[in-house]
């Protein structure tokens, strides 16, 4: 039996419609930072309170999304019937943001993108290293290659969890396909989305003309942990450090 | 005799002008995803219910086009006269698209542009490799070369059509020229555009460190054959599948 | 004696305002094209009936420039007195605009830009190899260098003009220095300047992956001479031609 | 004990203001000439007759910034209490423009970014060598690279200014990290900025096929004296050179 949105109780349907609100407006990041084209990419982020998430829906262009077509999934993928987008089916990528919420507690958000460099990355399944000293802040280390994973089971998302797992980064570059990062939130994916491209681009022209300059291991510590620890404002503080 | 917008029947001036407005609206997608720079690039629609199709005038800037500014063309590429757009041209790459109308009965929309990646491979005469999910998605395969051929008879038609019949690809680079790209309808050959010059950014940046890994034949399949009958919402799957 | 704007007769006052008016506009085509940062590039056109042109003022930001802030020269580079920008200096550029005008009377538009895939290619002294359809159709062959020469004397005008006069493109490449393009009019020296980065980019970027396909000669001239009289709609194609 | 804006001055206060609002506003032009993404890259300016300056607060996106929001430090990076942005802290990088403001008096503004192609040259410890007219006229040579240096005590100030004293250019790139620029104000140095990542993106470009001609020296000294004193509207004329 489907669930319904309105069989659920009154503070998680707020919750929900608050969610949805915040994962529209959130889209409109990706095309802005140039990390996608057309329909492709989506954003989700987990509903507080409740095993559920929200997510794109699939095909729709980026002018014509707003929190009405959003699509609410409980972790299992499946689509939650909710009168007003009951015509409308949740990203293809779903499956794959289903599996890291189930096995990820401590995510809150997902974005997949097709940025052109760090797909660039992953059709060479070549780690991004670490050489600026933006990325040991953000990343803590190279950005690592996930699997070559085909669509239909939960193989991309099994690929995802478990090489996040094995690393500080919270972006992994799935190979041929491209970048899903995870944040505390939504807009913490969507920093480390925008972040994910922007050193990908940076360290790509950089190599093009020779080979970057190291960063030692310890010096990618140090600047690592002051990043989470001190970065951003004191109210903030949490939104700026990997979940 | 020349043939004249008024002799038509009441429905087929109802359809070109409905025609009019989708193609001049979908012109604005072509500067906004980079596709081309001043006049050059431009979209055609089949008129349903009539061996006709719209076009963009010739040597007209994207910020003058608009629905009456599109010229009304027979299959064999004619100009209809329609009284309101007497004074101005098709493009002169209509005798290409009337080819492609006259010989695929199944193609409804036609797009031409000089976007940068893609006229890249074109200049070497060198197809897009496909080495990424994206690619298979939408391509089925590698973008093939169509030959050398100059403008002013049938040779870049034929060669367009020779080309897509050997491919899955809604797309074709025609060699030192650029892409043409095909739909059910002008929208789904303006994504054809869009796409096409995303995944041949895509690749050549992955190409300039390295070499991307190859997606095995087979995988290929899989994700084509998925992505054609399963993406998008499902009163709009039609669209999303090559013609 | 400084020559003042309200010594000369009204027609020929007339032709400045209308001049201001169309080159203040077609600077806006510079940063939206790409073609600049900051301050740099101008755009000057020659006024109908009369010895002078009419610049860009230097050091000012797109953003401030208005047809009044517009300067008006006499063909030795001089600034006419004219009590609307007399606090304002010309492009520092002027002396080269003038040269051009003196020495071409069949030139009525000027522009000098510093984008970047133009200046690349200008930078190692070579020339954009004619690899594509459209740049036979616009250059005519090869966008060639002109010597490398110091601002402040005739040098760099000189430089334009001998290179110009060996050539059919509309566009010159000034070593370590940047693009000169001239057209029949302002307008036709702006569309000159945009297809000149556009064509330097594209082959810039075929060439980063392996050697373009040549273009025979005799196509070269064929698409040329094509382009040059057939393109384009009827009462405009003047514009459209090379100067 | 702290500091507070209250105490100052009246004059003061009103600098203060104005510096403000300058500050504010001069942001605006990181994300619009493509140097920064996300809350990345910072703008300061030296308040006039006061040992204090203005820099942005840390971790808030450039959508956000005004006047209010920014922050008000003394010279050693005290943050100064001001009523109006008490919750928001100074930026990450404020001890490296406070170290500059207390070694350089002439300057008035710094400028820090993590623009690509400057921090690809930067990754690479490779300065930018000066092969273009227009980075003769601006930074009188190549742009020099400064040591690498962690965050957190005098390093990275101190690395900008050893470097800076060795040199024309108002900018330097710190390995692995990226550009700092300097100015007699805070527009100067964001007009460095800008115009280090538009040579920085030209050098790479011309680079990638090849080996650009070197200009000799004698002629890059004249180009720079030149436009340190020549270029420029009259009363705009310190605006232009190097401090």
């Amino acid at each position: 039996m489907t669930l319904r949105l309105a069989d659920l109780d009154r503070e998680v349907q707020r919750s929900v419609a608050d969610t949805r609100e915040r994962v529209a407006a959130l889209h409109a990041e990706l095309p802005r930072n140039g990390l996608v084209v057309w329909t492709a990419g989506n954003v989700s982020e987990r509903v507080a309170g409740a095993d559920l998430f929200v997510i794109k829906p699939s095909g729709v262009s980026y002018d014509e999304l707003d929190a009405a077509s959003m699509v609410v999934c409980d972790l299992d993928g499946g689509k939650i019937e909710d009168g007003t987008a009951d015509r409308l089916q949740p990203s293809s990528d779903t499956a794959a943001h289903a599996y890291v919420y189930r096995h990820m507690p401590e995510v809150g958000g997902v974005v997949h993108t097709h940025s052109p460099y760090a797909v660039a990355w992953a059709a060479r399944a070549e780690p991004v290293p670490c050489v600026l000293t933006a990325m040991a802040d953000e990343f803590g280390g190279d950005i690592p290659i996930g699997p070559f994973a085909l669509i239909g089971d939960d193989s991309i998302g099994r690929g995802i969890v478990e090489t996040l797992r094995g690393s500080r980064s919270p972006a992994v570059l799935m190979q041929n396909h491209g970048p899903f990062t995870v944040g505390k939130d939504a807009r913490s994916a969507v920093k480390a989305a925008v972040m994910c491209e922007d050193v990908a681009r940076t360290v790509h022209l950089s190599r093009q003309l020779g080979t970057p300059v190291p960063i030692a291991g310890p010096d990618i510590d140090r600047l690592h942990d002051r990043y989470q620890n001190v970065y951003g404002q004191r109210d903030e503080r949490a939104e700026e450090s990997h979940v």
